[in-house]
């Protein structure tokens, strides 16, 4: 019978590792720096190490530790292989064998998106619900479908790609995903601040956004707090974008709930009134209040949806 | 240890009932009229009638059955009850009851159009898979969702109901969910006759469809095959909505492959070719080669995911 386990979110540029016992307490938190360097090739040994320092300065018993459960940026096959993890620097990676071999603990892997998702099921805003939707809103779009308490991984990994539903035929620029029109061309942190860019230079609104020079997706929020119309304006139709396609995503999954996460979703309750009040407006009527609620876990739901991971793969 | 099981679709015009074997071999099929009068009132009793001659008939040993899996047109929740069937005069009735007690067997009930796509995973176009999309192009479109071999009902019945995306902000008419620009009001087998039919309206097109006073989905794809240029423009419009859409679906659940049924979908290769091609340009890089096929089973699914349903819930 185990006691403990870690959670780990390898980012790009921290990782954030977590001791928790089974009951979903989070003991001790530790962040170290993403070394990327030669191929991110310190990136687990840094892992291991920190999680031996834990172990040790805690004094834990290392048969009391059921393993690690691990977040990547990137797709995670079924073998735990991660395939081409640029932010990290890394090609094709054993993940679950190479961290198991520097620790000698069962380790589970899976796609960032989909273990926060996990958490925020677990611990955060989605407790209590088996079927959930959540949908990250950070420099890009992610998201994680949850059916039946489990994470929906999709045939190729891609669930939960909301980032991607094709929303305009007229985007004449290319996403990163190499297509044109996608979600998160409009919507993420990048693209609300693009959308603004863009109907600024058409028709030099009066705005007080044209006094930054590095405009921000939070600039805009703020501004959009102190009244500024053209902000306004901007949120609205980023709102409008969401709301509609969160109709859409009701209409093939009917979830019990979704969650907004991601840095974007820091904009409080000014994006989410926004949100539910156009997606009510495009909803299935069977679906029509079917909650919608800001993550609760922040940056720490990474770690929670790791230790969920390896404690649910008994 | 069963051997039996009784795959059962109540449908507004008849009713089809299956006797099959554990192993998925469909061993008899009957088919009833549906009478609808009085509420309904005596639907469930003509099933339980039938069954019971075809195990007299049959001469088969009722402790070998394992009981009735139903598939009704409406929503059905958790404790079996159908709520709202007007296809079938019904109001709300606990049909997992009423059957029970009628025939001494076990009974399962579910939403139609799962029932059906359940058929199809088992012994049909999506066999070997656990993860699918059955979307049925009828009168409306129906649709279901498989997640690990099992139906995803969804939180209030409303998963697959991808006929109720909305996909145009410029719709005057209702869609008879009472919300306006829903999928199915284009490309339905009634969709696509009103899209036919208004544009035929509006600038008086030369067309072979000009000769049918009784326009019908059949009608128009039957012109397009003889090569006639406004019915390829129309279906092509068809095409690429359901494939826009389509496209839309992968980036939410990444299915290992989507399944298409229903009457429209007689129309066969024309019709799955141009949903092909459309897919294709509308989506995520990682979903692109995801499987589009036609279902296999045809009228018969209904009975099949019966079937399916019971012996799963053992």
């Amino acid at each position: 019978m185990y006691t403990y386990g870690f959670g780990v979110d390898i980012g790009g540029t921290t990782i954030k590792i977590g001791l928790f016992n089974l009951q979903g307490h989070l003991l001790r938190k530790t962040e170290i720096l993403t070394r990327i360097e030669n191929e991110g090739d310190r990136i687990l040994a840094d892992v291991a190490d920190t999680i031996n320092t834990i172990i040790d300065e805690e004094s834990i018993n290392r048969d009391s530790i059921q393993g690690i459960g691990v977040g990547v940026p990137g797709p995670v096959d079924k073998d735990g292989n991660v395939i081409g993890c640029v932010n990290l620097g890394w090609k094709t990676r054993n993940v679950r064998r190479e961290l198991s071999e520097k620790t000698g603990f069962n380790v589970c892997v899976e796609n960032d998106a989909n273990v926060a998702g996990l958490g925020e099921m677990w611990q955060g805003a989605a407790r209590g619900h088996k079927n959930a939707v959540v949908i990250t809103l950070g420099t890009g779009i992610g998201g994680a479908v949850i059916v039946n308490g489990a994470i929906a991984e999709g045939a190729h990994g891609a669930s939960g790609e909301c980032g991607h539903i094709h929303v305009s035929d007229d985007e004449r620029e290319s996403c990163g995903c190499g297509n044109r029109g996608c979600l998160e061309q409009y919507v993420s942190a990048n693209g609300i601040v693009l959308l603004a860019k863009r109907k600024m230079q058409g028709d030099h609104k009066e705005t007080a956004l044209n006094a930054y020079s590095d405009l921000s997706s939070k600039h805009i929020y703020d501004e959009a707090k102190n009244g500024d119309g053209f902000a306004n304006e901007i949120i609205e139709e980023a709102h409008r974008l969401l709301g509609k396609h969160i109709a859409t995503i009701c209409c093939v999954l009917d979830p019990e709930i979704i969650i907004i996460g991601g840095g974007l979703s820091r904009a409080g309750d000014i994006l989410l009134v926004g949100i539910q009040y156009q997606f009510k407006k495009y909803a299935f009527k069977a679906c029509i209040d079917t909650p919608i609620r800001l993550a609760k876990l922040g940056n720490d739901a990474g770690i929670y949806g790791g230790a969920k991971l390896l404690f649910d793969k008994v």
